[in-house]
């Protein structure tokens, strides 16, 4: 069982690896450094900064598996569609890569965050007004890239809009979160919904795209969608397990962060269900003055009211109804990425 | 003469008036109150707060234009097209304004700037982080609702493409134009490249999408296009002058406050070659301190140095050509009246 897992966790590691170094080449072609150079430098400074490329690497391996193609046998600039054509499926995953890069940076301002992939935020690199302005440009940017990818105008029109929609969800996301700021007593339903919102939906228009540009059936686009809204959920609440039980260096910002931002989690909405004084888990008021004895001290406390448990088994259930959405896919190596995507999304260390 | 500006100011009055209220009527249509309230409120706000609407009557009467119908004959949400169906062009013009309050929402937090359309900016009203939220969602929306005219596909994907370049562009002159605030010699050409990427091109696109959506050749596209930059970057000009020129009152924010901002236009550049001590006409650095009779000398010397006639010229220049570009359109009454949008843009006491 466990070498299944390091065998499972392995091929995922190598599939995204090889993804990521495509989409990373990719990079230059399609969000090129221009004029006026402050403000490009600002935008690709994250995308440059690196990232795993989750997002992609989903999209990617969607469109190996429906068209049932040898993974890396077609070139995705000129990849093969459904109905004998070929498209640029690499610019649908980097559109959305964009648009991820886009939401960070903005997020990093609303929650004043100052390290993002091991990097000063681009506000702390570069001001604030720039770092709006970075958001900006990478947001139309997206748009721009997904309009380009040579598909039939129906499917190219169906995608843009898709699109869209994700954003506008990703926007009523993140406005449940700060809300949730203010709140204790969030039932964790309302809870998956914001992650839902916030994070997961992006993962769902990277696998429904695709398809939808390759030319699929509906019910293969929704199916698509779920699978990755549920992997993706999971995906959020194991970053938050991750926030607690990972040493700093590794995570690439402090661990425990979340505890001192008051962010509120799957874990500290089930602690404060059973009892827990979840405001006065850490003293500190600044994740610089967090210590590593008090983050220690504060998730013994989760751990015994059962809290990290409680998202870990949410996250695993999530995952298990996301590997079945896989079935309307032909059975091929591709489709065994995907799953095996999923499972990472909740094994990974960071 | 005079009676003759009289007539068209009249005309072109009218015609905003009677498209305003359309738009007016439809925002609960394309924008809806939806959850979470306070994000959706938000991102309304401003677009309820009003707003003269320029832009989408430009594009509405450019569809008439076009297609040789009497203003108003032909229902905006069931409009003819030269391929002879029917598509919604107001959908084409609410996704520009909707587009115009997302950029006014980020700029007003980037100048920090308190007063908009006579209330609080979104930021003051809500928050800097909602209000980066909601220009936010406004973006993705703009997009959504330019997906849902039901052109042909082909065409309502040149259509989003051009509203995606568009917006690149807009967050390109917007970064000029934050990097102007620290040079002082900027060549007058250099300053108005920067004004038509960051206004004159969104009435580029509120004039070339209803062509793009309507089946219009290239040549049609491109010569209205190239009407509403021209026009455009006029208007952007003519605010630079009603800014020293116009009650407070009736600008709806403090008279002068360009100069409290060291923000360089065309006039305070010409000075400047002129000799003019710029950063010495006002002694304010607020503009809530900035006293009328400080804003009266400084506009005496700037008048002296003949750099608000400067102005003016180069914004009539621009006028003349903008109208010539309209000969590619069909001779009637909505092409009169595009004409005299163009005239009024310079013309408006406001």
């Amino acid at each position: 069982m466990a070498s299944d897992a390091n065998a499972s966790e392995e091929r995922v590691l190598a599939a995204v690896e090889e993804r990521r170094a495509i989409v990373n080449d990719a990079i230059d072609d399609y969000l090129p450094l221009a004029e006026p150079e402050r403000l490009w430098e600002a935008s690709r400074y994250l995308m440059l900064a690196g990232g795993k490329r989750l997002r992609p690497t989903v999209s990617l391996l969607a469109a190996e598996a429906l068209l049932d193609v040898e993974p890396l046998s077609e070139p995705y600039t000129d990849f093969p569609t459904l109905s004998g054509d070929r498209i640029d499926i690499l610019a649908a995953g980097m559109s959305i890569e964009v648009i991820q890069a886009f939401t960070l940076i903005h997020d990093d301002i609303m929650d004043d965050d100052a390290l993002r992939r091991g990097v000063p935020a681009v506000h702390v690199e570069y001001g604030t007004d720039t770092a709006i302005l970075a958001g900006d440009t990478l947001y139309s940017k997206a748009f721009e890239i997904l309009t380009h990818t040579g598909s039939h105008a129906e499917n190219g029109l169906r995608a843009t809009r898709r699109l869209a929609t994700t954003c506008t969800h990703i926007c009523e996301g993140q406005a449940l979160d700060v809300d949730f700021e203010g709140r204790t007593e969030v039932p964790p339903e309302e809870y998956l919904e914001m992650v839902e919102s916030k994070t997961a939906v992006l993962f769902g228009a990277a696998a429904a795209i695709p398809p939808i540009l390759l030319d699929a059936d509906d019910e293969v686009v929704d199916a698509l969608h779920q699978y990755a809204v549920e992997a993706g959920s999971a995906f959020q609440i194991q970053d938050d397990v991750l926030d607690l039980t990972v040493p700093s260096e590794k995570l690439g910002k402090q661990r425990g962060s979340d505890l001192v931002e008051d962010k509120e989690t799957l874990i500290t909405l089930h602690a404060r269900q059973q009892g827990v004084d979840v405001d006065g888990l850490v003293d500190a008021d600044d994740p610089e003055t967090l210590t590593d004895a008090e983050v220690e001290a504060a998730v013994a406390t989760l751990n015994e009211a059962g809290s990290i448990d409680y998202a870990r088994t949410t996250a695993r259930d999530l995952v298990a109804k996301s590997k079945s959405r896989l079935e309307v896919l032909p059975d091929n190596e591709a489709r065994g990425l995907l799953g095996d995507i999923a499972d990472y999304l909740i094994t990974r260390g960071y």
